[in-house]
């Protein structure tokens, strides 16, 4: 940037050994690992965690959907530069979801191209709302034909939820309850306004097993077939246009995840891990293996359906 | 009252034959059937339904949390009286669970107290917030103390949700995804905030299957397992302390509620219905009895969870 640094752009400063502070407005947001940045590490971790390939993206609070758009554009570019260079030294192990400026749509395609023509990412990630818009707002229509267009995979992660003044506890609790609670709430902002039959071509996967639309979604559906409003509004059954949708299995919980696997689709559930922060799971592989009794189903979720959604069939050996 | 009404007070005109409009603010809020109050009507329609027993509670946008505590306590007296006269005219059929001003405590109090007393009713009908707190609330703790100790349900509904800046579509979404989204919050600021762990006298209940919790309890299960300050303030495992609460079964999804019943306990799910609005249950026994192959767990969800919850055990006859 030819200007000066702005007052909410991020930083680092060191931590404790191998971690870094998350400065942000000169406050530590957070304090991370080097497995964030660390390739070498990170693909040792892999090896653990009998991970072949796994997909990055940049910690959400780095979407920075809340800064000028101007310098929103130049910090994201250099976050997926720094993406980039990380994939470049991994030796196929890596694949990125790349950050655009929602804030300014025009920006966003600008650099949603450069992602693809240039830097060669699988998809991008995008925040479960912008600046409280939910994902299905009709704001994002452009985008999304792009998206479609470039056959680029999305990647929704919980950010600044809805729902913070009504926990009860420690800070941690916006993670644990308002991040799943937005997850769910933006999921059913895609099905409700018909995202996916506009653009059957998008792959849009949902973090935290998609939060809550596992309990919203037969509501939903009621819902549907009861006000002759809603039977107008949303053009096809609920409950099939999540079948259209990705999750992660990250929901901790071997009944749930196989809640979600019955009500979403065998196809449509993949490994999520949340590495290398405290919520991460540690034997992704071996915890859906132990909970999936059926064959088939286990090889899409620990493996075809990424390769589906990240669109890297071809690239990756079996 | 002496004073003059409030503008913000509701009232009743006349819609089309067997409904009226639900005015407030001048304005129509809800067109409703006269099975609202027309008790033999309304146990007609149970002996259709199936039911023997029914506890009726006011719409919940009567709450009115957010008038002058002076004109909602007269204005919830009036409603309270009027349940007190349906149950009076039901021969049994009814029990009534009651409003109280949530925003003046020692009103609601001792409105509380002469629910008990005077009218006898089973309990309280709370919203899942009173103007933004969810019932976790440490706000709450004294009017919990004492309805633990008069042994009153608390039946908890869906009101002036959060995440409504979320939703892309009709109006209708607030009470489809809106309502189990507060739910799901208001039962987890329960948990949170260990408030049966302080008042394990406490009988309360959730409407929409508890909403969203279902989803939110697994990862909140793991949370307190992974933050030292989770484990901290939340004094029994959340998994656990979900348990001693109460649910209702209207899901509208077989699978759905089966997974409730495996999570939250075959003791601590009862039929709910809606009744009479839109969304009710017309066949609620038969729904129940068809998607519940145990036995002993379908005569728990159908008739004896519910009688536990109101305390009604023994004023109904097997």
């Amino acid at each position: 940037m030819g200007a000066a640094v702005p007052a909410d752009w991020p930083s680092m400063t060191d931590a404790n050994p191998c971690h870094k502070h998350v400065m942000m407005a000169g406050r530590v947001y957070r304090t991370v690992s080097d497995r964030c940045w660390d390739v070498e590490k990170r693909v040792a971790d892999m090896e653990e965690m009998g991970l072949r390939l796994q997909a990055i993206s940049p910690m959400p609070e780095l979407l920075s959907y809340w800064m000028d758009p101007a310098a929103a554009d130049d910090l994201l570019r250099y976050i997926n530069d720094q993406m980039a260079e990380m994939v470049a030294h991994a030796g196929g192990r890596l694949v990125a979801l790349g950050a655009l400026p929602l804030q300014d749509i025009d920006r966003a395609i600008a650099e949603l191209r450069r992602l693809k023509h240039e830097l060669g990412f699988a998809g991008i990630e995008i925040g479960s709302n912008v600046n409280g818009k939910p994902i299905g707002s009709p704001d994002f229509g452009g985008l999304f034909a792009e998206v479609e267009k470039l056959d680029m995979a999305v990647f929704v992660h919980a950010l600044r939820p809805a729902g913070m003044d009504r926990l009860i506890g420690p800070a941690q609790l916006q993670q644990v309850l308002a991040y799943p609670t937005d997850i769910g709430l933006a999921a059913a902002s895609v099905i409700t306004s018909n995202l996916l039959l506009r653009r059957p071509g998008l792959r849009i996967a949902f973090s935290h097993g998609g939060g809550t639309l596992a309990s919203l979604l037969p509501r939903l559906q009621e819902g549907y077939q009861v006000f002759p409003v809603l039977q107008e509004s949303i053009q096809e059954a609920p409950v099939a246009q999540a079948r259209r949708l990705y999750y992660d299995a990250l929901v901790y919980d071997d009944a749930t995840l196989l809640h979600l696997i019955a009500k979403f689709g065998a196809t449509q559930i993949m490994l999520g891990t949340d590495y290398p922060f405290a919520f991460h799971d540690h034997t992704p592989v071996a915890r859906a293996a132990s909970a999936i009794a059926n064959e088939a189903t286990r090889n899409l979720v620990i493996r075809d359906n990424a390769r589906r959604f990240l669109g890297t069939g071809e690239r990756v050996s079996p």
